[in-house]
């Protein structure tokens, strides 16, 4: 039985956005289930170069390099994305870009959950489509379970809890799936 | 009739890449049919902050200034792309990211050619329903028809023409479809 | 200058469903713009055999070559459907499986505008970035435009006009927009 | 230790077509491997009427009910399928429309192993990723490892083996993933 070791994302760099605070408590919620979890910093997906091979030929910006690692040690993804355009924001991209080159292949195997906050209806629902595709490209096992959470402006309590009690269960379900898988 | 006046975009960033090939044969092309072009160097595109609405509140960073300003001057696009796990590279979306916010709507009504070159076999198959998908979400009209670029590293000869007629053809009427389209 | 002529197809084959009142609306309001409509009985979509090689090789089904020939008159397309898991239904993939096959290119250069009306919240979110996706791939121009109907089952009055006059608005605004291209 | 149980389905309904001879090899690897796999005949996918809500409300007809027991004793799913305008074929998406139908959550926590082979030289890259969205939208694991047969016309030899060794142990090593999965 593994220990479970999530590197946890979140699509949106802004400080205190939706996605981040969805993050926060699925992130609490796997930490409260026995999960050791890596929170990384939205604003370090700011900080990373945008992929250019001239610039991986003079070897992994630090940056780069300690995302690698970082998401080397784990083996679970914990992800909330707002989506940009029907799609995937391209500092989301970039990141899984970077950490998707070779030589290792550090996403595959590993098992991921996604999630999505909009302030509009749709709750990212084109969003995921096209984040699950890639991360299945790269070799992710994503979970089929979904947790989509629109009109996000009016979602939270103060204190970052959600107000609907069935959608806090539903994020639970969904950390409660990831962190079963990552035990075996 | 308006006269054509072309933005051409490429999501490699690299120097000499095959997508960038392929867009200066496309832009050589519509300049021949009259139209102007304006071409965004690839470096350019890496030089952009990653999209972060904090960032956002500060005002427009130069350089998204100047490429919505750019792109509002132009009535076409042209577009020449590489995959990245199946999907748009993370540099090219975070350029629509940027350009696509209010509160002009500066992609609204504009057409767009769309072309991929890629190392293996399917020639950016994948990433160009993506990437047809979010223009249509900014309210671009892409032009049905495709040029994909399978096995771009023997495509090309020394001089940076393509070796097979076939695809010049293809290449060459993608870009008149769109200077038509542009002269209405 | 063009007579917009339009097919008009409902992806729901059931009587009375929420997509065939959204295209009838549709319909009654390209009419009054002076276009010629012709509707697409939902139920024959149920009547068409499903695409198969063998079937084909024995010249088409007669409702196949009723649907092509219907087809190969208009010059625009008027699609509203719902979401099935997803994606597009497969009978109304079926009819453009059938409708799309050589050797006329029957969907090559018509203009479509797409509807999605469904009983949930998300509207056809992800039903139609398929559903556009397909129809560009077969040589159609889809409208950018997009018309979402979630929660179609509080969306009707009794007479079946729209409760909500912004959506009514919408509808007949995306008409519009088709009826102006067709008109050229 | 579960017994794999297999529901092999291809997605293209003619005799004799490269789909189906690349799902008998796997179908074989498969029961070489001690997997049970029922095989869904082609032409019974045909044979279904098309998905209609006025239709299911006079209850299963004979064939939906019975892909929908034999759906419902399997625990793993083999799907080859060709591509369609880009897509999913009719067909095959009607199949899925029918039995992912409630009360029953037939296909939930179900493993796939999803392959395609086409004439083209795109080998279904197109269609895989909307089959795997439909899948995961239906509860069910799609393995992330990808079988593309392009050029499927000169891919076969007269005995229907096939004539590229790196390819059949790629059919092999996907089922080997699926098999071992099944038995947990």
């Amino acid at each position: 039985m593994a220990t479970p070791y999530i590197l946890a994302l979140c699509g949106s760099l802004r400080s205190g956005g939706f996605n981040k605070k969805l993050l926060d408590l699925a992130v609490a919620e796997a930490r409260s289930q026995g999960a050791e979890v890596d929170v990384v910093e939205p604003k370090s997906l700011g900080q990373l170069p945008l992929y250019d091979q001239d610039v991986e030929a003079k070897g992994w910006p630090p940056l780069v390099k300690e995302l690698r690692d970082r998401l080397g040690r784990a083996n679970g993804l914990l992800i909330a994305s707002p989506e940009y355009n029907s799609s995937i924001p391209g500092g989301l991209k970039n990141l899984i870009d970077w950490v998707s080159r070779p030589p290792e292949r550090l996403f595959q195997e590993k098992w991921a959950a996604v999630m999505g906050a909009s302030p509009g209806v749709f709750g990212t629902a084109r969003m995921q489509p096209h984040l699950r595709q890639v991360l299945a490209q790269v070799g992710v096992h994503v979970l089929p379970a979904q947790v989509h959470m629109p009109r996000a402006m009016e979602a939270f309590n103060a204190d970052g809890s959600l107000k609907d009690e069935a959608r806090r269960k539903e994020v639970a379900a969904l950390v409660t799936t990831l962190v079963t898988r990552l035990k075996g």
